[in-house]
């Protein structure tokens, strides 16, 4: 297996991009990876997106996006697996380099929510849980998070209030992030008051969709020479596991049994425990999943995860820093592009790149992207040398 | 990079699956697959589906199909490439075992086209044409195809009858196939007098779409111990190639360019010549699309598929047999499977399986997969060893 490198980033601002189309947005991000990588041509084009096939009636992205950005010719496909897509696509792209069929390759993650015509993204959305026994039933990703949000709270005594220090952090940490949706810091009483969408979660706990893209340029390792001055960063692990799609089917809905699966492999990849990590971009789609997968991963004890979070060990300059650049709660969640977004600001962290919010003398940054409600879970370690 | 073995193979009839669910249409295959395999576990699963977020409200099916047949935890995705799913999905495949991370994968086409709650099939499945410069100006697949036959007649002189050929070995061919969606052989007064669809276009040039899934298994070669009877199967070639998704764009709409250079590619991999491919199971989703595919991969001179057919060259007995099982044509056209059917049928004919229409000695054989109207097209050839 050769090793890869992550040789260049790109990304768009997420907001709502009315007068950009699907290939303008993914395009847009493509090439800035592109140039940023210092090359001018790929042979492979993976793009991660979860629902253009209804939100803009658009299917066949691999084509699609590659001849708009100049690479007819190249090969291309689409990977979706809900909001994991982007690390999927990513995961994917490491694999056709790693095996020696791909010399380089893009992995752009893409979506375009606000213009749907249909307008019904919330239905949308639903496809990522089971159809027959949970979309059928009236139950959308908001409201999945809630039951299993309440439950916790049910379960380890936490109050609503102690969940506030994951989103406060996510915004003070995007105000610096250019590429973030949201730039306005919040207080813990903002939370308080803040609307509620599904009892307990509030409009301060979920993160905001959006149009986005986002992209990097992988190699082989050993075809990188010259050092550009910056840090090169390299994959260190890549792994993927599933749970079932509809909670009621897990064996413990508190748990996160695909990330502490995708975790443990990643960790053994990489020869690093969760102490050596410096960083680690998860998936804070809700707040209750911030909780959750620092407990899946090692970082805090079962039922714990709001005490690291209360206890400051989450900013930049903590002993876990998350959602270093916005996470999904303020830079954003459109969903397909999600898991590149968080490849990139990690290999942003790794080449000290991420102004304002950069972690000291970070050399090792994870990214970990859920699909569903904890059902596909795709855990990533970069490396810089 | 590690050499790849396919050592199961399963499939589902192809037909209207009122009684079967998506997921049940999946199972079936991928467990016929590893019960073919001698597996019972699989660390990879891998879904190649276009169409199940509107179709069928479902998306996420990498997840929710690993868990359906028992392979919870396993990791899982799904690849979409319009037409092309299937041999995507089964590329994805190849990679992800030949680049070491995965030891045992399995590929799943699936598709559920019948009973869609929109009825709307020929909408979605321009969402694999380009939405703006095609879709949006009222062209459909078969109105596509139909261009570029009319196009073809008009530059090299064949009429409408001389393509009768390719739907009478496929008809005949499906006879012996109990997977194929029909079992009546055709002829050519049967043709002159089929309906017209899009002229020059008639029923019996266009394939029928269907519910159905077919699936594999892949495995390193170096873990391929004991012969179990049958001849081994190894992945010689794996290669892809995309165009422009709109026909007005190309340079030439009456060549294949992404059928050639994916060819080509696969041929310098295996070190073959197209002489040296026993058989071909090619993309005949309409008949100008068998004729383009032989000529692009250097089995007839440009302008000339016709000719093979009508000189009987492309029965099971001819020098390059095609639709052995019935290709798209008559065994059927569940568009996201597809790929992965054409993958299945080499194996059988290269085990000696193929019941009523195997290829005599066959030893090397070649599967190409189209998505759009030659937009992208990937290409695998197999090998018994």
């Amino acid at each position: 297996m050769r090793e890869v490198a992550v040789i260049g980033i790109g990304q768009t601002r997420v907001e709502e991009q009315w007068e950009k189309s699907l290939r303008e947005l993914a395009g847009d991000a493509a090439l800035a990876a592109l140039h940023n990588s210092g090359l001018d041509r790929v042979h492979a084009v993976y793009v991660g997106n979860m629902m253009s096939g209804s939100a803009n009636l658009q299917q066949h992205l691999g084509a699609y996006i590659a001849d708009w950005i100049g690479m007819r010719y190249a090969e291309g496909l689409r990977i979706e697996a809900a909001c994991s897509s982007g690390a999927a696509t990513f995961r994917s792209a490491v694999m056709a380099v790693a095996s020696g069929q791909v010399d380089s390759a893009l992995a752009v993650g893409v979506e375009k929510m606000t213009d749907s015509p249909s307008a019904e993204i919330t239905a949308e959305l639903a496809t990522a849980a089971d159809a027959d026994w949970e979309a059928a039933q009236g139950l959308s990703f908001v409201a999945l998070n809630a039951l299993i949000m309440r439950r916790y709270m049910y379960e380890y005594g936490w109050k609503k209030e102690d969940f506030a220090a994951f989103s406060i952090n996510a915004h003070a940490n995007a105000v610096h992030n250019s590429f973030a949706r949201f730039h306005e810091p919040i207080t813990l009483e903002g939370y308080q008051k803040a609307g509620m969408v599904a009892d307990p979660i509030n409009l301060l706990d979920a993160s905001a969709i959006g149009d986005g893209a986002a992209a990097a340029i992988l190699v082989p390792l050993e075809y990188v020479q010259a050092n550009r001055g910056i840090p090169l960063v390299k994959v260190a692990a890549s792994a993927a596991a599933t749970d079932s799609i509809a909670i009621d089917q897990r064996h413990d809905p508190l748990w996160l049994k695909a990330a502490e699966i995708s975790g443990k492999k990643a960790y053994a990849q990489a020869g690093l425990s969760p102490q050596e990590i410096d960083l680690f971009e998860l998936h804070d789609a809700f707040s209750i999943m911030a909780a959750l997968s620092l407990e899946a991963n090692g970082f805090a004890e079962r039922g714990q995860g709001p005490r690291l979070a209360n206890d400051g060990e989450i900013t930049p300059a903590g002993r876990i820093p998350i959602a270093t650049r916005g996470g999904l709660k303020a830079r954003g969640h459109p969903v397909g592009a999600t898991g590149m977004y968080q490849i990139v600001e990690v290999v942003q962290q790794l080449r000290g790149e991420a102004t304002g919010t950069q972690v000291e003398n970070a050399r090792i940054g994870m990214a970990q992207n859920i699909g569903g409600s904890g059902s596909n879970i795709i855990t990533h370690i970069l490396q810089a040398i």
